[in-house]
């Protein structure tokens, strides 16, 4: 069987380095890997729009954001279909008939939708839409007979919703459809960065994100303005490293040559640690050191960023092609299970002849 | 603005005297009267499914039943477009975004929907598919533009809901769904014929329905073993009316010159009606009365019935083109829906430059 990944984001801002070490970087090492015969990104605008539906304007503007962030961090268009969900209307005819496999009652104990409904104050005003979203999911994952869905482990539910589908959706109708497994992250430090300020969650409305499109000034700016230990008032105070938001983003992109090339004082990220902890290292010397990290990350990232902004109509005609790729998948797919499901009428001789014959037995 | 006519039936089951007397019958008339421009009539196969998942095989096989028995009431292909729901899969996709609009707290208080749910007694386990059936049936209308849509008075919650529907889209993304009315029947008497055997409702399960497909002899069987008033039991008894099934059919079958045909000692139904009511009339002369009246109207749709059985691809045929024009329709609506929305991104030549602009902005 062929190895398939699946995955995606809502377009509802430009992604921030939080996605880039939580999923972004990884996508990229598994497309690089060769061990996938086909990766398919979404760009879930229709997904975005279940709770921005008053707002369509946001997630039409961050399409391009979010392609850019996306071709800028290393997805290459010739080893990943990138496209936009909206465009596959398969996805939504797929959505129509899972929804009559699941209860509304399955719905409600989701964790995930739970979580996310609380997140949004939504309470008693959930959109629909909203509501089902897991069972749309499970058509964007089966559309593409993913086998591997690389996402957090908050996305568990998700995930077990649509394989609780797919076996449903077999053998109610005979096997149609792939069942996925999840591919947690592997390095647990990494699934959720904090913001700037400390904050559990990088949010655009708190303001405490730094994204791959920051300029050089715009990162340091915010590094050397970062959240750190609140009682290491003093170089000579001893630090706490537990919260402190420059070293989880140092556990999270510190690579091992970067002591030799910005910081030879020290070998390693623990003796760093050390001496921060002992006391006698300020806060400002750790963040430049951070700083030159993130910059070694992010600096050919952002040059590559520049290329795709010149040329916007090409990054359009990326999305066009990959859009028109799945599409043909996703019709494929679906074809089989209408097969299955025999809504076929049309094409289906069998069905017109036998009741033909029925009607000519009665007759005689 | 042109005059639409949007309406239809789930296949579960072949439609009988009640269908015709509660809307069939009317249809035709309605298809005949010359004031509509356009009439879809729509066998909703995925409708029935969103309560039949298990069970495809009933819908499949009945969907040729309900063809059969419009086309032999007088449904004329050419003035109705006579169409399968599953194979415009465009109305997915407007239930898909629809689904943003509408609230779970909302789909919670539609009576109708409160009510069909407890005849089925899914309580907990309500299929999605069945529970969002309001917002399917409001694509299903806003589709085709339909401004009219003859249904019972039972509908009207759902029809406000599309209603509902149609409001909130117009006034997020602009004008490009049409407002439709309900077209209650003129007749409150035809509004739902009893059972054969006095209960409130046809159904195939307690075996108490005349089929327009119905033979001759079984027509004839029924009606002589249909619930009277079972007080009623001397031909010298005085008898009642009310919930005596046999007057209630009279009520909605018998026309002005059936006296003169069949039961000439008899001027009008009420002198029918109170012969009985002092006594001295026997059930059997009733029943017998009310026979013909039912064969002369089932007569000729038995023949015409008997035709289209002899050419079943023809009839699949029929679908078949219908479902093309209603596709056409959809897909014309939902281009308007998509642009209004703007989620027609590769074709929005004004969003590609001006963001190509926003970038070259910067760059300088």
């Amino acid at each position: 069987m062929k190895k398939i990944i699946l995955t995606g984001d809502r377009p509802t801002g430009k992604l921030h380095i939080g996605h880039y070490v939580g999923s972004l970087k990884r996508r990229v090492e598994l497309q690089n890997s060769g061990e996938f015969d086909e990766i398919f990104i979404m760009i879930a605008d229709a997904q975005a729009l279940t709770d921005n539906a008053d707002n369509p304007e946001k997630v039409r503007q961050n399409i391009i954001e979010v392609a850019l962030d996306y071709l800028s961090c290393g997805l290459d268009p010739a080893k990943s279909t990138l496209f936009i969900q909206s465009q596959i209307p398969e996805l939504t005819e797929l959505s129509f008939y899972y929804m009559n496999l699941v209860t509304v009652a399955r719905l409600q104990r989701n964790p995930t939708v739970k979580s996310e409904i609380a997140m949004r104050n939504f309470e008693a005003s959930i959109p629909v839409g909203f509501f089902t979203y897991p069972i749309s999911q499970a058509a964007d994952i089966t559309a593409f007979k993913a086998t591997t869905v690389p996402v957090g482990e908050d996305q568990e539910p998700m995930i077990e919703q649509t394989r609780e589908i797919v076996r449903k959706f077999n053998s109610v109708y005979g096997d149609a459809l792939v069942e996925p497994e999840i591919l947690l992250p592997d390095n647990q430090a990494c699934l959720r960065l904090p913001g700037t300020d400390g904050k559990a969650k990088m949010s655009k409305s708190l303001g405490n994100c730094i994204y791959l499109s920051d300029t050089e000034a715009d990162v340091k700016k915010k590094v050397m303005s970062m959240y750190t230990d609140p009682n290491h008032i003093q170089v000579s105070d001893p630090g706490q490293i537990e919260g402190n938001t420059v070293f989880t983003y140092l556990d999270a992109f510190c690579k091992a040559d970067a002591f030799e090339k910005y910081l030879p004082d020290y070998k390693n990220l623990d003796e760093l640690k050390d001496h921060y902890k002992r006391g006698g290292l300020g806060d400002v010397k750790v963040k430049k050191f951070l700083n030159s990290v993130l910059q070694e990350e992010l600096t050919p990232i952002r040059a590559r960023r520049k290329e795709y902004e010149a040329n916007i109509p090409f990054v359009y005609q990326i999305l066009k092609e990959g859009s028109e790729k799945a599409e043909r998948v996703a019709a494929d797919t679906l074809a089989g299970v209408k097969r299955a499901m025999k809504i076929n009428y049309f094409d289906d001789m069998e069905l017109i002849a036998a009741q033909a014959e029925k009607y000519k037995n009665q007759e005689s």
